[in-house]
């Protein structure tokens, strides 16, 4: 009787963890879905020209953020798929092997995820401050909106790879459980 | 008896697993910590001197590279660390517990690394190509040797994120195994 109460605790607590893990699913979904939208709609006019600065600013200007945009993409519609599984988890709490996937595709996620970010985040820093060095100028001052843009696209992304961390994290314990 | 030989035999592939964990770590310190003294001693003087061109380029002159330094020392010291607790799943093979916080730390750190080696293979990028649209030129006519330093550096780096993925579905089956 005892063993029992135990077994449905136990069975209690892996089902919270399972439905957790699909809210937060949800939430990395938005995220990275909103983060691919900003960037890949990014996309300032300007009203002069000069010799060095052009007329128009798109996301699809610098290789790195298209990158990012699919990454994004990817990362997101994976998501999608992975909510099937999450809520198999939801039924089914004690499964393993579908756990170990799981676990799996969510780290080459993450690794993409990250990457696209940072690389990103890499030409964001240089957009925003230039690089005497190698004589790259910051072209912020000029394309203000771009800047504003493709910076806080950035965040959904690494809100993203978060939620990942904890995700795998949330699969481990329930799998040392099970 | 066929239960103990199942039993046995179960060990005996956890010892396996835990001894291929062990050897995947050295590797994975060999190839971030490469990275790092690669990307470090990165030096180059020019025996010319042009205005836009200054006379040396070193990892330090882009933020970048610095991050990737950083990145690759923390990563390689975080697998030194963690060399004890898998020496610890060697031994004691059923270990739940410390298997998920390796689990937790190896996710963070694959983030870490990823996000550095893919930030500094954004700026090796634009450094071979530059970019019109921004008007950020191509360094790497001047600087071939920095850019070949710099480009060979990323090698270590991704090795090293190949081996954080199996690392953790290792540790994945092996949870979901005892």
């Amino acid at each position: 009787m005892a063993g029992l109460q135990l077994g449905d605790k136990k069975t209690g607590v892996s089902r919270g963890v399972a439905v957790m893990d699909f809210i937060l699913r949800l939430v990395a979904i938005i995220a990275t879905l909103a983060s691919a939208i900003a960037m890949g709609t990014t996309n300032q006019s300007l009203s002069f020209f000069t010799q060095f600065i052009r007329f128009r600013a798109k996301y699809s200007d610098l290789p790195t953020f298209t990158f990012f945009v699919a990454a994004n993409s990817i990362v997101s519609a994976y998501l999608v798929l992975s909510l099937g599984l999450s809520i198999f988890h939801i039924m089914k709490s004690g499964a393993q092997k579908s756990r170990v996937i799981l676990i799996f595709f969510d780290t080459a996620m993450l690794a993409l995820l990250s990457a696209g970010a940072s690389a990103a985040a890499a030409i964001v820093y240089l957009a925003h401050k230039g690089n005497t060095r190698t004589n790259w100028f910051a072209i912020c001052q000029q394309f203000d909106l771009f800047c504003q843009r493709t910076s806080g696209s950035l965040i959904g992304s690494f809100g993203g790879m978060l939620v990942f961390i904890l995700l795998i994290l949330m699969s481990a314990t329930a799998l040392s459980r099970s």
